[in-house]
């Protein structure tokens, strides 16, 4: 087996779930990620704990069978749940042999079964989580690399030393912690300020999500003024959204395009009031991330980007009574640092294409 | 996908399990047997029931790495047990991709996690549950099989007509229930006599194994006298034990004797005292298994054979105020009763050569 699945393995169990003595685990994974659950057992065995591997969440194959077959109408299985309350470890393991797989699937049929699941994702993020990735082929075909070339890429962004990553990136929640009001600016395409008073802003650094890699805070839903060009693009429920461009007044959106699928861009805004305010902006600090897979787990964490989410703002990121976004969607937009742009804080520019002020002090 | 999946499936569903609307169901299964997981989810879709897929019976390259990391000392996990208490359905699929994949794990590892286990295990025979097979190449293997040729054995021998089986079938539990002793013999080396009277016999018509296709009872554990030489092999714990030979004294076994792997055998019998009773003799009456496969699913049932097994009996075949003989083990070995072999029953001759008194009263 390539070292590189049992470091992985190593990481998850140490630094994302804190892995103790007496653990039940539940790890969720595709068959085509045995290897790294095999390399998770060889670690929760040495360690005490209590293995059981399910594939509700990674099972598309089998979830699209039993999502045709049935009237969209769906209940919270009690036997999930109870699963869930009783564990203390939940390990989510992304990885296909078919990224399309559930794409004739009716929109409707999976929004249904997401709502009937709910209680469960509740209860999921509730205890020790985490979110990683294996490097499959078919994975590696969305990001249009070779199975080889994409298994670098994803262990070069997980297997790394995550206190150094704390630490650089601390630099940066210094900065924002404190702050009012943040600018970014690039090109002559993204101009856009907000207010991130009295709203935390967290240091992602490979716990929850494995790549992490960001700072992220919650913008206030008022504050948002000028306009974005996301120049990456982003897939949504399948379809790929190119050039999205949204103009923001009074914190809402009041206009948008995009060059492709605009439609579906105007549909996620339309979900509901919550859907045309930001919820996130994250600042992008992995640079073992160099390039863009059409994977929100890694591209969100791209060095050298910033990234805006319409709808729901993340409860840890909302200050003591400061108004929260609430919406049902949190769809997550990215915008290219690298050349021309500028980040700027209170006045002061943190950031120019791509360099921190505390990299270099001659910004 | 083959339609014989699909029709394993609603046999499954329909015969053995008896599923309904609103069922909690746990599907265990290796990836080998996606296409049955699969045609099971389109199933259980239609039911409107809820599955969950897990692989902890049927994950031995994970459960492997497991048992070879940790130090033997097993707890029983609170979250599998309380997944298990909140299913009404459980569903077990035998397939794999290795038979010997946990060959190098120490027997007395194996033994601590099965014990371990066993509240899972009792949770799970309080369910509605079934276990049956997915005709994997490996196993095709172990069958010494082409792929091709081991599935037409198992789709033959599963998808059949149950109702047709069980009334086959309900004509020997005719003569068995009421009777009081019956005597097996074949060949020179069998001649064994032992008393059922009291203890039920069961009309195994494809519900809790899929396969089914036997009935079978309980001896009297004292009762069983003269000697079995079991002439089909058998495997224990991944050792073949062939020629298997018992001599019985006052339902002990008072000598014994193998051709291949006497040790393990001597292994067995010397468990605890009840591995030197029988717990179960059964009577194979299923005639598409019409092979032996190394597979005791299936070989158990072969038409015109006989089981016994050393060890436990089942609860439900002790009768009311009748001794169940109890042990740690349940090992079954098979006597071939096509040729020069006979049945008696209260000294009536019930079978001859494989034929039933049912099916030809010139016997």
């Amino acid at each position: 087996m390539d070292p590189r699945i049992r470091e992985h393995a190593e990481i998850i169990a140490n630094h994302s779930v804190d892995l103790q003595e007496g653990d039940d685990v539940v790890i969720d994974a595709h068959p085509v990620a045995e290897d790294l659950v095999v390399a998770l057992h060889e670690v929760v065995g040495d360690r005490g704990a209590n293995p059981l591997t399910t594939s509700q969440r990674t099972g598309e194959r089998q979830r699209r069978a039993y999502l045709r077959a049935g009237d969209d109408d769906y209940e919270t299985p009690e036997h999930e749940l109870a699963l869930i309350r009783n564990t203390d470890v939940y390990i989510a393991i992304r990885a296909t042999d078919n990224v399309t797989q559930t794409s004739d699937v009716a929109p409707e049929t999976q929004a249904a079964y997401r709502q009937a699941q709910r209680p469960i994702l509740e209860e999921r993020l509730s205890k020790r989580w985490c979110l990683t990735q294996f490097p499959a082929p078919a994975n590696a075909q969305l990001a249009e690399l070779s199975t080889e070339g994409y298994e670098n890429f994803v262990w070069d962004a997980i297997n790394k030393d995550w206190e150094a990553q704390r630490e650089h990136q601390a630099n940066m929640v210094e900065f924002m912690d404190p702050a009012d009001e943040i600018r970014i600016k690039s090109g002559d395409t993204t101009d856009v300020t907000m207010s991130i008073d009295g709203n935390p802003t967290l240091n992602d650094h490979g716990e929850h999500n494995l790549p992490g890699g960001e700072v992220f805070t919650a913008p206030r839903p008022d504050s948002v003024e000028g306009e974005v060009l996301f120049d990456m693009p982003l897939y949504h429920q399948g379809r790929e959204i190119t050039d999205a461009y949204l103009e923001f007044e009074g914190g809402e959106v009041v206009q948008h395009s995009a060059a492709k699928n605009e439609a579906v861009l105007t549909e996620v805004l339309n979900t509901d009031d919550g859907a045309r305010r930001l919820g996130e902006l994250g600042i992008g600090m992995n640079r073992d991330i160099d390039r863009f897979t059409y994977n929100m787990l890694f591209d969100e964490k791209m060095g050298d980007t910033v990234h805006m989410a319409v709808g729901r703002a993340y409860d840890e990121t909302v200050g003591e009574g400061n108004e929260a976004n609430d919406s049902a969607v949190h769809v997550d937009m990215i915008v290219d640092m690298s050349e021309e742009s500028v980040i700027e804080i209170d006045g002061e520019v943190v950031q120019r294409n791509g360099t921190f002020v505390f990299e270099d002090d001659e910004l």
